[in-house]
């Protein structure tokens, strides 16, 4: 407040849980002085205009973008190139392009080619979310205390880097900077195959015929309700995950598949030790979590104590 | 407070997470007089008495359970035979004896021939329970909104059923009357095989050699952190689980990796259609878990907003 903004001018492209984070965050850090909001259907404009978190919002993607120091894009990835196509006529030199995409390498190849001379394309992938969408789910604090790797294409101007680096870390965030392919590896162990396997069981739960689905929920409090949070995802964020991160999805899936085969087994022959083992290691990580800084230590999360 | 108990002595076998819960609560809701604690291992003894949620704590058995009008198992269900059999000669006439185990046939098989006559077998299961363990684990709210599900055994005395089930709705809980064998199945996908996959997934990630732990434990915010926490639970409580249940156990789990074979199956030939249609429909079951009370409808479980 009073204070300098970070950037004149920052558009969002897509105004769902994490477009309309960065720009409750970006207002109250003074990150932007003004947050231009795009979004292609006027029903989620009137929405986000409802919130009020941004200066302006347009239905034309040319006047969203049009002078703005950053330009993120905030939409399911799988309609990252035709924006980009669209936009790129209306980026300012010197602009830097970027986005928040859970998957990396897909970004490059349908972004990259797109990106005029003279603008900054720096793929970036806050790791924060929740998991309800739309631009009211959005707050502030997203953010804070998470990580956000950058994904800067070899030759990348490194002021430009450190600009959008400073915007992130004004929203809270600390800055990592990684290869695309890397960060798609490390993301489909860390959050596209638990997604994968969360939304999994839940479909596997409603379709068995031997327990309800009234059964279901009502005995979910032994675990089975930590799923069905990350199951409620939107749908069509993770599809374009799905879709964009194959490769490194069914490579990590197959290791799944390889050790769940193996307790698998363990369990058919009787092998506790196997079993008490597993489950001892796994402790040690959750322990790291928590000392990271990345969960809270409260049991269940800290929902409400009568949870 | 001044109101008359509802049992006069409540003996608790095994003080962990769910034994110190129960006599947590038993105090705070008047539904016992007297609540003596077992465990065999003097320190675990020595730190419940620090704790103090019990009027007197034994180092044998027989001592514990001794006048009980109710003795309820609550170890690891892979020590429930042995530890029936040393109890069983000292029970009084009209006790009832029940558990809190997460299956139940396994229970009617190793408990019930060493009942003796005149003594009520009730089996039951609270649904509810946190990542931690130990006696200093324990509080007096972890049942309140939740399922007690009792398996009484054919022919059991229906007073003894409603006094069992007068005591867990003291605690705060709901009750339901169950086959052991069905509570098996329902158990088997809400609690024990989503128990499975965390651990699973978690050991996954810990044995790869493209991403280190590090990066693992960095980015745990896109999902895996909701894992470790469900991997994190005790190893002795769930080797036992996984060991006497397993015929419900390799049953869903054959479901569970059909239907993921399914998945795998549309990432590699890019069926948008498909995954977005199962990440649809499993929305549905989270509201209804929502709406039954089993689950905060706050963001990320309500963790603290920075999270």
């Amino acid at each position: 407040m009073g204070e300098k903004p970070l950037l004149d001018r920052v558009a969002l492209i897509g105004l769902g849980l994490i477009g309309s984070s960065i720009a409750h965050a970006a207002r109250r850090k003074s990150a932007a002085g003004h947050i231009a909001g795009y979004t292609h259907r006027a029903e989620t404009r009137e929405r986000a205009r409802k919130v009020g978190f941004a200066d302006s919002l347009h239905a034309s993607l040319a006047d969203a973008v049009r002078d703005a120091d950053l330009v993120i894009l905030c939409t399911p990835v799988g309609v990252y190139g035709e924006i980009a196509k669209e936009a790129a006529p209306h980026l300012r030199p010197g602009a830097i392009l970027s986005d928040v995409g859970s998957v990396k390498t897909a970004v490059v190849r349908d972004v990259g080619p797109q990106v005029p001379e003279g603008v900054h394309f720096i793929p970036a992938h806050p790791i924060a979310g929740t998991e309800q969408s739309g631009p009211e789910a959005g707050f502030a604090e997203l953010f804070e205390g998470r990580w956000c790797i950058l994904t800067p294409p070899p030759g990348t101007e490194p002021a430009a880097i450190e600009r959008l680096g400073d915007f992130w870390k004004r929203l809270g965030s600390a800055i990592d900077v990684m290869d695309p392919r890397h960060h798609d590896l490390v993301l489909a162990i860390t959050s596209h195959v638990p997604h994968l396997i969360a939304y999994n069981i839940v479909g596997t739960a409603a379709d068995l015929e031997t327990v309800t689905q009234g059964e279901v929920i009502k005995y979910s409090a032994g675990g089975f309700r930590d799923f069905t949070r990350i199951a409620a995802s939107d749908p069509t964020m993770w599809r374009d995950v799905f879709l964009n991160n194959r490769e490194a999805v069914l490579e990590m899936l197959g290791r799944f598949n390889e050790d769940l085969s193996a307790l698998q087994r363990a369990i058919r022959w009787g092998d506790g030790e196997a079993l008490f083992n597993l489950f001892t290691r796994t402790r040690d990580i959750r322990r790291g979590i928590v000392e990271a800084g990345q969960d809270t230590a409260a049991p269940n999360f800290g929902r409400a104590k009568k949870d």
